[in-house]
């Protein structure tokens, strides 16, 4: 058997990934051969998506552990099919690796991508392995959705309330304190948790789309700043935010005496760290009142509205309006 | 508007794209959003794929034209939706690159991809764009069939014939014309075209899947000796090959000084040259005279037959039998 079917193998083992039955389509054929085939069964609108995962840029070989890395490689492509209020089913991994890291790296590496994939109910059904200098991984994932339930970024209108999920910062800190401090240290694991291994809104992104109630949304994944800004453009509009609104990550006594020299400034971080994968969402006047029944109502916050008026305005603690600029990650803006 | 999303911006424009009805699935919503959002319309099955394309591993950029690089990354994945019988229609893009080449490399790139989508009347659908030490492609391939229609590598029966469409080792000799020699020299760009821009067999593929002739198909992406063993032992059988039988690129003069040091043997080519992406099918008995009527019917070829031992066995063109080796290309048999 050649090494390349070994790691297919290896693979199937440690990730859910039999066939059968699930949800409203048949997977008839999974890993193992050139494609999968899936057969729909029902009416349903299929999402599908992809998300690059590279080493250098998204993690550091030397400082992510590998099942943090696995884990997080499904969990965020899994977040932009909850975005658009779907349910995730499926995905397809794409794995560039160095031969060195085949062994122990890998291994652990499919642990932590079996942990999110059983978390999310999602089956592995194929992929492509390869080798590279450094690590590459490509999720492609498929979700469903009713017929019109899958909710686009492009819908929001001018009066319509902002909200996000959960508090924002949260793995942006994690990241400034993983590259400080690495992973060790007293009560650190709480905190670098949100880095190595977040959470998706799953149920309430799935009962935002059935019940229609967003008229856009998306996941944070880049930056509110950055992430606020594509949906105000996609739906040729602007937005004006209150700065004492917006959750944001509460930042430890532990910590606070770095808090200075790691330029940890709840707001900013708040603003323009990315990788919170909370939903962001944009709800009209009327349908306000039935976000009552949400799972994790008590989660959400209205940050802001949608306005006519190109741009975004954050107006401070102070009063004072300035104009909000996507400050949040880029990857073509940095050297490479 | 950042960077990340004026790339975005330019691969829509230069590669089909835009929404609408679509064979058998309505596609509701392409780039520009978290994931497309797609509506199956009739009875179908889906196949899907993926497919990755590294710089240093599957091409050279000092190498490869940028138009090839794009090219071929789309019609290689497309290749194994054409051996499931599937037709393909969709895709996803993920493009990591550095940034010195986002000017007009990725330009002659996204041309030469927007060819390949052109020829094969595929639609970009989303994808992801990040930066990278070197270039990663990895491309999402969705195609339909009709329902029961896709054929998997693991039907063969023992007795089977089995077949190839085409010549095989056209991409090698070609990969090695292109290492030793350059791209420029008379009569040189016809042998580098099956290396550069391989043609891929759809319609050949979905008549086999429609029909139903084929036991087992799949491309030969890694050379006929790797494919084949796994086609076997996804059949749980083995196969036996006549030397004499498979059809092999000619070496035409103007190389043939150079073939000794090129270790240019038609034959090795042949059974072990990845890339040419031709199809290789089963066909019980019953069944064979059915394949008359495929299209390109006298490009193919019964190079042997499926046994029920394992094991693949080469008659030499001398009569003598040898045990063939999967030889072809696996991406971890060398080092990195």
């Amino acid at each position: 058997m050649d090494s390349e079917s070994q790691l297919v193998e290896r693979t199937g083992r440690a990730i859910p990934s039999s066939k059968g039955r699930r949800g409203l389509a048949n997977l008839r054929l999974g890993i193992g051969d050139d494609a999968a085939v899936l057969v729909p069964t029902g009416r349903a609108e299929w999402v599908l998506s992809c998300d690059a995962f590279l080493e250098g840029v998204h993690f550091l070989e030397k400082v992510h552990p590998p099942d943090s890395v696995g884990y997080k490689a499904l969990v965020r492509a899994a977040s932009d099919l909850v975005a658009m209020g779907a349910t995730p089913r499926l995905f397809l991994l794409t794995l560039a690796l160095p031969s060195r890291l085949t062994g122990d790296w890998l291994d652990s590496f499919l642990r932590g991508m079996g942990r999110a994939a059983r978390l999310l109910d999602m089956r592995l059904a194929g992929g492509d392995t390869t080798r590279s200098q450094s690590v590459f991984i490509n999720v492609t994932v498929l979700g469903e959705a009713s017929l019109g339930q899958a909710v686009a970024r492009s819908g929001a209108q001018p009066g319509d309330i902002i909200y996000v999920s959960g508090k924002l910062g949260g793995a942006q800190l994690g990241l400034e304190l993983i590259i400080n401090r690495g992973t060790r240290g007293p009560g650190l694991s709480r905190l670098l948790r949100p880095h190595l291994y977040p959470s998706i809104r799953t149920k309430l992104g799935e009962w935002l789309g059935r019940h229609g109630v967003p008229s856009a949304m998306m996941d944070i994944s880049d930056g509110l700043s950055t992430d606020l800004d594509r949906l105000c453009r996609a739906s040729h509009a602007g937005a004006r935010l209150w700065a004492a609104r917006i959750p944001r990550v509460s930042i430890p006594d532990l910590i606070s005496r770095q808090r200075k020299r790691l330029n940890l400034d709840p707001l900013k971080l708040a603003l323009h760290g990315g990788e919170d994968y909370e939903l962001l969402f944009t709800v009209s006047h009327r349908k306000v009142k039935r976000l009552r029944h949400a799972p994790g109502f008590r989660e959400l916050t209205p940050i802001g509205e949608i306005t006519s008026r190109r741009g975004m305005i954050l107006i401070g603690e102070d009063g004072r309006s300035e104009t909000l600029e996507p400050a949040g990650w880029d990857p073509f803006r940095k050297k490479s």
